[in-house]
Order: C-alpha cells, then structure tokens, then sequence
C-alpha cells in the first residue's frame, strides 16, 4: 500500500516510518511512504505557499496553486482517494480504518496555519476525515493516525494476525488487560487463572474482563455489543 | 508546560518537536519536551523490555519493572498527572486539550506490542483517555495529538492569539472557508464579499457559512450550539 503524503513538514513524517513497526512494514515492501514537500511546487523565489486571508483575520492560508501543484504531480492520482482531515469530516473509526486498508495508494493532504485555500479543497480532495472533536496545529499527525491505523491491517505488519483479531473494537468489547513476568509486582500477584494452564478458563476469564471493562468504561459500545448478541 | 513522554521510539517523538510551531514553542520556552526511553531502565542486558503475556496469546506485553523505574525517575512525578491512551480512557476532546493545558507538567506513558502490563497502569497512570475509536500500533501518536491540541492553548505558541478564538469547536461551530491569493484559482473566483472591505458583511458572511456547514456537516454541534442560543 502506498501513502503520499503532502506536507510543509516532510522531516515530521519521515521520522516516523523510520521507526518502530513502520519501519519494518516499510522494509518488507507492505508499506511504501512517499513524502512530498509542498513548498516543492511554490513558485516564487522565496518558497512562499502561505498568504494573508482575504477578508482579513487572524493567521496565513496556505495558498491553492503549490498544494493543486503537488497533488497533481502524482502519477494516477485521479484513482486514489485524496484524504484531507477537518473537524467538518465524517469521524475516523476502525471500520474506516480497515476499509482504508483496502485501497491500492492514498493520498493525505496535510493542512497548516489556518488552513488551505477552500478551492484547492474542493479541487482535488475526495473525502474529508475528523480523527477526534479537537484541534491540531497542522494535519501531520492526524495523517500519521490514519495511515497507522490503516497499515497494521495489511498483510505482515503486525507480527501475529491473532494480534488482531483479540484487540479493542473487533467485536464492540475493550481487550482485556495484560500481564507479563514478573509474577510478584511490587507485592501484586498476576491473576491466578492466568498461570493455571487451563485454556477454557484463562479464555472464559478474558472474555469476563473484557464484559467487565466495557460496561464500566465504555457503555455505548457494551450496549452495541448487547444489541449484536441478541441478533 | 513540561511534557515527559516515556516511550520505546524517542527519535518519534523527538522529530515532531524539532519542526513546525513545536520547535518554535520549545524555542520560545513555552514548551519544554522530556524524551525518557524507557529501555534505559530494563535492567537486563539484552535491554529487553517485553515479555511474553501470562496465559498465552500473540504478541508481547511492555513488563511493569522498567515502566515503574523510568515513570519514578521523573522528580515530582507523584504531583503530575500520568496519561495513558485507551479504548477504554475518556474521550479527548478540545475542552480536555484546554484543560490539560493549565496543568505545569504531564507524563505521557506511551504504549506498545500487545500493551503495557496491568499492574503498571494501576501503580502510576492517574488518567487514561481515548484520542478516537481506532488501534495504534503505539502511544506515540496519540500523546503528540494530546500534547499538540494543548500546547497550542498556552501564551505565545500561535502566532496570534485570535487564531483560537475563532476555530471550529470554539463556540460548537465549525470554522467558516478560508481564501488567499490570487482572486482566481483555475477559474473559481473567490467569494466577492471577501474583497468589499465590509467588515459588517464579512463577519456575517462567515457566520452564515459556519452555521451553513456545521448545519450541514455536524449536525451533532449544530444541536448544541441552538441549545446554547436559547439561554
């Protein structure tokens, strides 16, 4: 799968996919990260892609002509989704997730200052996403959450495909909590049904926790899961 | 405002901070950035920090022993607030990002593999939130979320303090389009009101088209903000 990312802060993105899991997926060829500078594409002699907003106010616009500049300057971008995020997008979800996971190529336009010129917007981007009810100073790290969330649901990503299908959300419960060596923590024991050995208990023990942490912390998903039981 | 990130991949953390308004805020001293890699504290020679989970299951588990020696190395630690991100935490939310931005320091304990061993979350996290119903494959970047939307609150790190005042979540509007140079961008004209110098027809333009979109868009926020009118 590849992710193109446009953003005035290449190094931002670059950063991350040198590390961790993503850079594993970058390696074995399930992810490819392509980085593009939009200040690349501004064509003045100073590498302005911002100016003052018309009608006046506060903060820059990042200006129409670099960012339609740099999308376009990808090959075949008619096809793919081009990703913007806006509090005004329809909210990120891990069913977003898994179908973005589906797509051949992606294409993240990363706002900064106080947002891009609505022409540019309303040229080129094919769909608009809110990862959360808050602002960020620039669309990077909201781009990073997608493509992240996104990515460990390809093939190889993930060391183990078990790791998914145990995790929060796949069946509208919470996961159930975790515990490594030591036995002892600073005088507290492991649960001991986790040492037993007993397979259908440590499975039936997960499942009673993972009831108990979603009814307590999350009741609307415990009552989506309520509803999807009856069925 | 101090933040500790504790973490397995500080260079992540520390790329966001080295660009963008970030840098300028660390610049400024308005933000002070604390990369703690918690495998300085696995105490092992391997610096192995995870484990294979109690009970079976894919995937390994982050071990209380180095989690609980690198959050106490923190001077103070006891008085900040301890975050961790979860499914099951309260949602993050701009009225969150405000908040956690009036407190002095915060710890942010970043999560990876399968999570963090139970025992050590219940020893040191004082407060858990969700950034959004999706899977990382780590806290990295859920804390350079929370950590962005409440560092942009404090005095000096946006360039103008106007900025805030009026972006989308600010009074349960979204925020209205935005224009810059040049008048027209492959032929779309901006809005001609923009251009009158009508400072009266302006502002009530731009509230027309933030009511307009959240209407439209966040249906949810619209609700809110007419139930705000009528008090």
């Amino acid at each position: 799968m590849t992710f193109y990312f446009l953003t005035l802060f290449p190094d931002m993105i670059r950063a991350y996919f040198a590390e961790s899991l993503m850079k594993r997926a970058c390696e074995s060829g399930a992810v490819d990260a392509r980085v593009i500078d939009i200040r690349d594409f501004a064509e003045n002699k100073h590498n302005r892609v911002d100016d003052y907003p018309y009608g006046g106010g506060a903060g820059m616009v990042m200006a129409a002509p670099p960012v339609l500049r740099a999308v376009r300057s990808i090959a075949g971008v008619e096809a793919m989704p081009v990703i913007n995020t806006s509090p005004a997008g329809r909210p990120f979800t891990q069913k977003e997730a898994k179908a973005l996971a589906r797509e051949e190529s992606v294409v993240f336009l990363c706002g900064h200052y106080e947002g891009i010129d609505q022409r540019a917007i309303d040229a080129v981007v094919t769909r608009s996403y809110s990862i959360g009810d808050y602002v960020l100073t620039g669309g990077e790290l909201a781009a990073l959450v997608m493509a992240d969330a996104a990515a460990r649901h390809l093939p190889g990503v993930l060391g183990n495909s078990e790791s998914l299908a145990e995790e929060s959300f796949e069946n509208d419960l919470l996961e159930y909590p975790q515990y490594t060596r030591p036995e002892t923590v600073e005088g507290v024991h492991v649960p001991p049904v986790l040492l037993s050995g007993n397979h259908a208990e440590i499975k039936a023990w997960r499942h009673r926790e993972s009831l108990r942490l979603t009814e307590e912390k999350r009741p609307d998903l415990y009552e989506k899961y309520l509803q999807n039981q009856k069925r």
